[in-house]
């Protein structure tokens, strides 16, 4: 990916960051650098993440994924970390037709779970369970709820189903029992940053897209890390990103131009507020989708407070598809125009509205969707926020705040006493009924 | 819909508003409700949106529709708030079985356009094209693609197009001149503000849902407008969203605890944004999906900035769906629930755990998701930003801020020379190149 931080200079936007901060940021970025490159050489916790692009091994995933035999139907089953990034790769790469349909059962919804199972034919459809730990609440019921639903169908879900888990828990132990088909998490690599492992792939193997290609574009971008800002794309994101949040851009709208991309700003929302939101810190992302939200959001961006950083994607190539004349008086600008002309006008036309406005924005720019940027991207945001994280001086590779509500779950469900559940029973109401 | 707004006093968070502090803002109610009454009285632009239940009439909506002969898909083809209420009614009533497809082109993406298409058998289809001026340039183009994809696959897209317009302009126009059946869209009712008229509407009768039920629980809903926060669900949620931006929570995540209203929420992130989001002012709207999100955003909200008030909006019915029992220690508080009970374990969790770390929310619930209770909630959260707005002392009913990309969007297809355009060519650029 290249980036353009031309957008968030002081000399264009408020909040913006100077020329000269830029230079002295730069200083903490080579410290960061530094010991980002220990993290990893050391294979620390979260920081050997960013190994991923020379150790996933390809061939061990699609030698598990073909244990399964046809799938003309997957169905993944995991939350967060363990869903986010491999419905983001297949949604970004499902212009190719692979013939595999795609499910990503998220929610424990009992409503969406049920509708969602009485419309697949499950003779053709496999599971892929993700959990680390294989004891994740929502996975776990979810994947006892599909295996009952291939059961009631007729179907034998022990020759349908591939189990990605860490080397120990109940998922592991269910694989051996049951000779399943199984790839492992690698250690020190948080859900989150776990697009280009196991994680994220096994569905994309199933589709058939080139893992290869994804990694490759994963290494170049992990090739381009370096001791400054003003040498790396991804680098340059994270400070810049960091710089403006300290400026008073507390938010970041992640908006890229194109819907196949809709998935990922999901991707970056967690990867963003998981990893920086801490100790009072963290910059909060929202996602939008251009040209969509030009007609939602974009008033607030360019006319709101002045708190927000806009962060476009976009795609160099763009497919054209000519728009029929119309005749029309009042669309005479049309004439001659194709849809994908109108795209990269309108996104030319925001990008220049907030800057004229003197709102920050960045323009992150692929090639194309493809399996090789789309690797870069991924890795290249993964750098960016453990860039970012360094600056803020947060560990980035933990997410201590939602454990209060996993005991308090718990304790609702009448597995534990506890102090959490307890205090549901103390809230404060203020009720207005209609 | 009924709202608790106790974990929003001050008393449990911070940001929050005390009780004197609400009472006060109370007399601003007051004085605002009147206001609101006389605009809707004299149907000013914007307040006679609120009218729309007691004044659109389902069987002139039904009557259009019947034109159409069958329909096994339909294909809504509009932008902003010509889609967004369309989809959230038609997405949250989903679960009904009713022998329609519904898909909404509200992006000129050429390569998801053209997949779409051709993954659609457009014999049965039909077209609803959805613009109040008729020359909306991207639903402009849209339907001049869709109309051509319809004539190459030999179907007569004259006998299956509905337009959904105002009085006059180019759609207008092409309805008399192919006699196409039409509805139109009321004066006084900006897009974002249109759910509950023909343009949220048309698609839901298509599908066959209870228009009388949703237009009479919205009724219910405006029969508590009063001149009280404490009497109003509705002005209740926006009076305190209000207070708690002036006091810091410049964020509102808007969480629903069921993926019914997923695109509910990003129908009330263009609500907020683009009628709060001028002269410095307004609240960043986020979406968020319960549980899923709290693998996700919950860490930024319970230990970021404080800077997030957090909605939950959370159906009392939940369907239960047993998990069943797998005989594993480390699920064994699972054993025995359901997908439903843990829903619901969960969400009181995550309520409990922000009002924990003193995270100002507040809950909305209804009785369930169905036609009623959703007209109430649209009218519900309308009324609430009308009343936001007047708090404020901003017109929410414009959006002046997207006119300078439109001009530039025209200025950049080379329809007109314009200053815009200009500003484009002269982007500062600071690039990082891969």
């Amino acid at each position: 990916m290249d980036v353009d931080i031309g957008n968030a200079l002081a000399s264009v936007a408020t909040p913006g960051v100077s020329r000269t901060a830029l230079e002295r940021l730069d200083e903490r970025v080579g410290s960061a650098h530094e010991r980002i490159q220990t993290g990893r050489a050391e294979r620390e916790h979260g920081y050997a993440a960013l190994n991923l692009p020379d150790e996933t091994d390809p061939d061990e995933i699609r030698a598990a994924t073909t244990a399964l035999g046809d799938v003309e139907t997957l169905i993944t089953v995991g939350i967060g970390g363990s869903a986010l990034g491999a419905a983001t790769i297949t949604d970004a790469l499902r212009s190719r037709d692979t013939g595999v349909e795609t499910y990503f059962l998220d929610n424990v919804d009992p409503a969406w779970i049920r509708a969602t199972l009485e419309s697949l034919s499950l003779e053709s459809a496999a599971i892929n369970v993700v959990s680390r730990s294989g004891t994740t609440a929502e996975t776990l019921a979810n994947f006892l709820v599909v295996r009952e639903a291939f059961e009631a169908a007729g179907v034998d879900w022990t020759t349908r189903t591939l189990v990605t888990t860490g080397e120990s828990g109940p998922l592991a132990a269910l694989a051996r029992e049951h000779g399943l088909p199984a790839v492992s998490i690698p250690d020190g690599v948080p859900g989150r940053f776990s697009a280009l492992s196991a994680v994220g792939l096994v569905a994309a193997a199933i589709c058939g897209h080139d893992l290869e290609a994804i990694l490759e574009g994963a290494a170049a971008e992990a090739d381009t890390l370096a001791g400054s800002l003003f040498e790396c794309p991804a680098y340059a994101y994270g400070a810049v990103a960091y710089a403006l949040d300290s400026r008073g851009a507390t938010v970041n709208a992640m908006m890229p131009y194109t819907e196949s991309l809709e998935t990922y700003a999901e991707w970056y929302a967690q990867l963003w507020a998981e990893s920086l939101g801490k100790d009072g810190l963290g910059q909060t992302p929202v996602r939008a989708l251009g040209v969509t939200d030009q007609h939602s959001q974009l008033q607030l961006y360019r006319a709101g407070p002045r708190n927000t950083l806009v962060t476009f994607v976009k795609p160099r190539e763009i497919p054209a598809y000519p728009i029929p004349m119309a005749g029309i008086d009042e669309l005479a600008h049309l004439e001659g125009a194709s849809l994908g002309g109108l795209l990269e006008a309108e996104f030319e036309a925001t990008e220049a509205s907030l800057a004229a406005a003197g709102r920050p924005n960045v323009r992150i720019e692929l090639e194309r969707v493809d399996a090789f940027e789309l690797g870069g991207l991924l890795y290249g945001m993964e750098a960016a926020c453990v860039l970012a994280g360094e600056l803020y001086g947060v560990d980035a590779f933990t997410q201590p705040a939602v454990e209060w509500a996993k005991r308090a779950t718990r304790g609702q469900l009448g597995a534990e006493e506890s102090a959490e559940a307890a205090a549901i029973e103390e809230k404060t109401t203020l009720r207005i009924e209609r």
